[in-house]
């Protein structure tokens, strides 16, 4: 229907009225709000994880592919969403659910994702977000200064600078690891003598006017897999990320890596860009980064750190020092989802020079003017919401006190863990913590002899493998209590078979010792009940 | 602090109870949601724009660049908030801002927000999104359903199968658009004859195996610049964009594009990806959609089309035809935030073939096994918020013929606006209007006649194009009202110089022919005032 009379066309009225910010529409608006928390507060107090229905029974429930012709009311949409979708989800927040990188958040962020809706402004240019862009330039400065300490005079002369960008935020760690592995190429083969550069001529030319045949991307062994991404999206290919071997706490070689890069030179390739890890996914391994930020340097080459994880131990006075060398990195990705507490989506690259995103600059006339101070000419991204919201707001009410707090705590909760398990004969510790992740696994009875006397064969590694997979799908399934599991290629019994870990992460601050002991209790009894 | 003991430690304890979802903690959550709905409210109710306050004064007033040390209270901080963020945003649902493609909301989205929030699920694996993931799929589905129009045992086989990949949920349009390039290009240089395909080789390798130097992506000339951003990161250079002029209505030249894919061909240039629009962002103008897809089924290659703002129209039975051809694209990029009415940060890629994102597939040993069903192995981003919550949302409340009332709605705003502008003299429409988007210029009085009479020079151009610059900014500036402008290079008065357009958008269902009349009457005023 397209007429505007809403009293001869009830459903022009009834669609207008979602949109209303009036009268009625507030009431509609407070009792949903109400039912809405009532959700989310039962969700959040669940004593278990998931439920234990299935995964493919679960899929049967979600089958239809028509979108329905008539207006549904709000009311009966919530009841199947809470019915169905909301009981199924995971209780990320759980003090049980030590498995991911996912916690208990702050509960002020649950009134922020109201408040980020309901303004609904848009990062790419100033016209859609006035002051969320000073706002969350503020708090990337915030996080430059954390990470990189410079001097008052840079950040005022950069912090609300046209041409400076501190820091780029992006959906996540993905992207940040994306923007600034393309920073690092396009930076690396940029404009020289007639040639225009990889941005305008594209990478096989690049490659032809240094005649060159390969440009590679050298890190760790342990990368997450969104740096094989990057490898693949910016034209490298997945051969193009060259994985150096690691020791038996999950770090870098040094020497490896020195071997790795004198092949590079041998062969003719071109390395765009070293990266470092600070707080591996599987471990939480930091990567020796003095000596690899000195290697980048000595080769004049982008050092990039992916501490998505760890990063926020900077605010941690007691513990900063484990990522010493961080400072001297160009770029660092950190994830707001992962130790800063905040809601899934915020992930950020903060970059030491504050020029360096200029390689990728874009513009375009009609709405991103070259003059102008739009977030948007500087990102992967275009349009995006104001998640700065949630930075800017933790950065304040929890304080760098605050933070040093959650960080220290989840050190000692680790410690007090890995002293469990190494009094437990039912388990093995796998990897000495060098933070705040655990990797170890659960020793069938027969084995333990061997284990002790480090006997052990791989055989029967593959058969403890397999009986800890078992154990910890028993252990999703049941929905209890949860803990991921990873395969390990770097511990003492090498990589044939890779060893199956099970992998704690401790970062909500709601875990209490009784918690991470009901877990391993919870472990034990599957464990017995399998072996019988 | 590392202490466990709340009794001797404030800090340890101020800070846990900020996670707590305990008796305490609901209570003050609830008084916080019921200022924040308070904050809401009022921002939304705003009858202006935005505050006057100008722009490079805004930037001081965020010059802090250290994190606090001690945690603040969230009362405190919330203040802060409404007072100097809130209160200078831009109110993006006003009847009255009709300049971007942001508009009012429907109210359920806000509450909605609260419980994304709330739920913290991560769409990257069933371990941490489990009753998530099957939903958006469903979602994507009934998307793919209203694009494609498939059979029931299409979806019945598709719809929750682990192999199939129906679309892929991204930030926005802009990931959107580079993930249909992404897999565009490594299906076109995929595996063959031993090599290995430019997913694991690299672009330089794969154009060398092909024995071809460059690849390019064509499309129209009016490509939205997260097209050129794609052409960048994947490799290609922006040089490797080809942009095929348009007609005076803004849709490509089909000869015009014969004549780029011949040149290409001759030149022993590789094709990986003809691209149409189906909106374009500055006009709305739709492409000649079922005579590009004939060229790319011919030359066999890759029709993405980047539908972000107009894909929406296929809801509406009365105007689904103008996008003729679109069931014929191989990948269709559609924005949430825009023309489907959700928050910011909503986009997707719709595949014809289910199986076409293989192409991009990643595996990582310990998190997203090869068999699993975790959405995170075709993506461009890892972890990821719940957002499907509000497209499943909408799609169900809102229903087809609540959307095909929406997009009704603004095409008849629209004619009612052009009617308007024709009709008085102190305006120019510059372009027919294909959708909801108007193009359209004031014209100071002194150069009415030689409008009129075709005699307009390009020296008169370039001073109408100046005085409609100054009227923007002015309008923009005093924030009662608000039209974005834009800058033309295919109106009847070409290139040279181009010609500068007030740009308006009707989208917003609060939006009323008063409103209509209430803007140009306040462009009408500044444009006297500034001709005076």
């Amino acid at each position: 229907m397209s007429t505007a009379d809403d009293k001869t066309d009830p459903l022009a009225a009834s669609v207008r009225s979602l949109f209303e910010a009036s009268a009625d529409g507030t009431r509609f608006e407070s009792s949903l709000d109400a039912k809405m928390s009532d959700v989310v507060d039962r969700f959040l107090r669940a004593t278990t994880v998931s439920t234990e229905i299935d995964f493919d029974a679960l899929c049967q429930q979600f089958t239809s592919s028509t979108i329905p012709i008539a207006p549904r009311d709000v009311e009966s949409y919530i009841e199947h969403l809470s019915a169905d979708v909301v009981r199924h989800s995971i209780n990320t927040a759980s003090p049980q659910y030590i498995g991911h990188m996912t916690s208990a958040l702050p509960y002020f962020v649950r009134p922020l994702g109201r408040l980020l809706t309901g303004l609904n402004q848009n990062l790419v240019k100033i016209e859609t977000a006035k002051a969320l862009t000073p706002y969350e330039r503020e708090a990337l400065a915030m996080m430059h200064r954390a990470l990189y300490a410079r001097d008052d005079a840079f950040y005022e002369t950069h912090i609300q600078k046209r041409e400076s960008t501190l820091g780029i935020m992006t959906s996540g760690g993905t992207l940040a690891n994306m923007t600034a592995l393309w920073i690092a190429r396009n930076t690396a083969l940029g404009p020289r003598d007639g040639f225009e550069g990889v941005e305008r001529e594209g990478l096989a030319a690049a490659l032809r006017h240094r005649d060159c045949k390969r440009a590679v991307v050298v890190g760790s062994a342990l990368l997450h897999y969104s740096v094989e991404k990057a490898a693949d999206v910016l034209g490298l290919g997945t051969q193009g990320l060259v994985r150096v071997p690691v020791d038996t706490s999950g770090r870098v070689i040094v020497a490896e890596l020195e071997r790795v890069i004198a092949e590079c030179k041998r062969a003719g390739t071109m390395v765009l860009a070293l990266v470092g890890i600070a707080g591996t996914t599987d471990s939480g391994a930091i990567d020796p980064l003095p000596e690899m930020a000195a290697i980048a340097k000595r080769e004049g080459v982008h050092f990039h750190v992916d501490a998505a994880w760890g990063g926020p131990l900077v605010l941690s006075d007691r513990y900063k020092h484990r990522l010493a060398g961080l400072d001297l990195a160009d770029s660092v990705t950190i994830d707001g989802h992962k130790q800063l507490y905040l809601p899934m989506g915020i992930g950020m690259v903060v970059l030491r020079d504050p020029i360096a995103a200029a390689a990728i600059e874009k513009q375009a006339q009609y709405i991103i003017r070259a003059d102008s101070p739009d977030l948007g000419k500087r990102a992967l991204e275009g349009s995006r919401p104001g998640m700065a919201l949630f930075l800017h707001a933790a950065l304040h009410v929890l304080g760098r006190s605050g933070y040093a707090f959650l960080i220290e705590e989840g050190i000692r909760k680790t410690e007090h863990m890995a002293n469990l398990l190494e009094t437990w004969p039912d388990f093995e510790l796998l990897v000495q913590p060098q933070m705040n992740i655990l990797n170890y696994r659960y020793v069938p009875t027969s084995f333990r002899d061997a284990i002790a006397a480090r006997t052990i064969t791989s055989d029967d590694n593959a058969a403890i493998n397999a009986f800890n997979v078992r154990l910890q799908e028993a252990q999703r399934h049941a929905g209890q209590t949860f803990v991921s599991r990873t395969s390990l290629r770097f511990t003492r019994y090498g990589a044939d078979p890779p060893i199956t870990a099970l992998r704690a992460i401790m970062a909500n601050p709601l875990t209490t010792e009784a918690d991470i002991h009901a877990v391993l209790q919870d472990q034990l009894e599957i464990g017995r009940k399998l072996e019988a």
